[in-house]
């Protein structure tokens, strides 16, 4: 258990430093322990500030966990536009594959998806944190296409986008999840270039 | 807690009733307590029998859980040849989705996959009894695609064969672990279809 670095200044605001904390001992507790037996008292005591610093910032752990993995090198904005449907494709699953190459982060999404069957809360708050902004990234990317012309407007608004937004999400987690190691590179390339073929050949 | 339906028989060979017992137990543990609470004492409570009548079958819980879960409903052989990739592909996207449906195993397999981050021994378990099956049959497909000259054989063995198969297995557990309900049929096919042109495309 780590020492506090300050004492809990009983500000309304977390300051970065005590956040950067509060962050390492939610994701090593997950890690650890699994989200079923993480506790707002386990955390608080690992990061070295009272319960109550928490609960100002989060109504319960299921809110604090999600926040925390969704802050937790999930891009904000879609990726820059490389000009083509493939090449966005391909940025998309790099970026999914980089962010569950933390090695804690391995251990961290596969508990929660196990624990989000036994809470809808968790599930919800999971849909709402991570699986939401990924899929409006997705989707931005597939709009583009639509733009440059390489696909529908029906393609990128229908089941095959939902389709397409799952698999660049779910590919790179069952090769970690299963096989225990992230999409290599040819890996990646070769999922981009699948969808970008399956979107845009003739039918 | 059930009574046992007979008491042990001391008999090297489980018969089919006992199993059965073992069965229904062994997934109704997993899908309340899961993998990491789940222990063979309560199994053999609950199932009304000896611990020694499990350990005479299964060297612990890992083979017991993965022998078990593997049973329970994975089709042994490829689905019947549709004559065409594309009804071969939907075939298999509708046996897994139909396997991950039974409500105890939507619970399971997000657990036994957690579980398995930090049990190198369930991984492995993981990997021979559930994936590698699944993995074979979905190989088979693809080689009946090469012996009617849908696909090259390259296609069959390398980096795009093995995205496949991943994406097969990934896409229907994507939905049901993240959307929590299974791929529908209009999914189904527009997955199977996506997939097809994906690799029968011109290049």
């Amino acid at each position: 258990m780590s020492t506090p670095r300050r004492a809990p200044s009983g500000a309304a605001v977390l300051r970065p430093e005590l956040t950067e904390a509060v962050v390492d001992a939610v994701l090593a507790e997950l890690a650890e322990v699994g989200h079923g037996r993480l506790s707002m008292q386990r955390v608080a005591a690992r990061a070295g500030v009272g319960k109550s610093a928490l609960y100002r910032r989060w109504p319960g752990k299921d809110e604090m966990v999600m926040d925390v993995v969704g802050r937790f090198g999930v891009p904000a904005e879609p990726p820059p536009d490389t000009g083509t449907l493939v090449g966005d494709l391909h940025a998309l699953v790099v970026g999914m594959r980089d962010w569950l190459d933390h090695p804690r982060l391995a251990s961290i999404v596969p508990d929660l998806l196990a624990e989000s069957r036994r809470s809808p809360r968790l599930a919800e708050a999971f849909r709402e944190r991570l699986s939401g902004p990924r899929r409006d990234r997705s989707r931005e990317v597939l709009a583009r296409a639509v733009a440059r012309g390489e696909i529908t407007p029906e393609q990128a608004g229908g089941v095959e986008a939902e389709l397409v937004v799952d698999l660049l999400g779910s590919v790179p987690f069952w090769r970690v999840a299963v096989h225990g190691g992230p999409i290599d590179d040819q890996g990646a390339t070769a999922l981009a270039e699948l969808v970008a073929r399956g979107m845009t050949a003739p039918r």
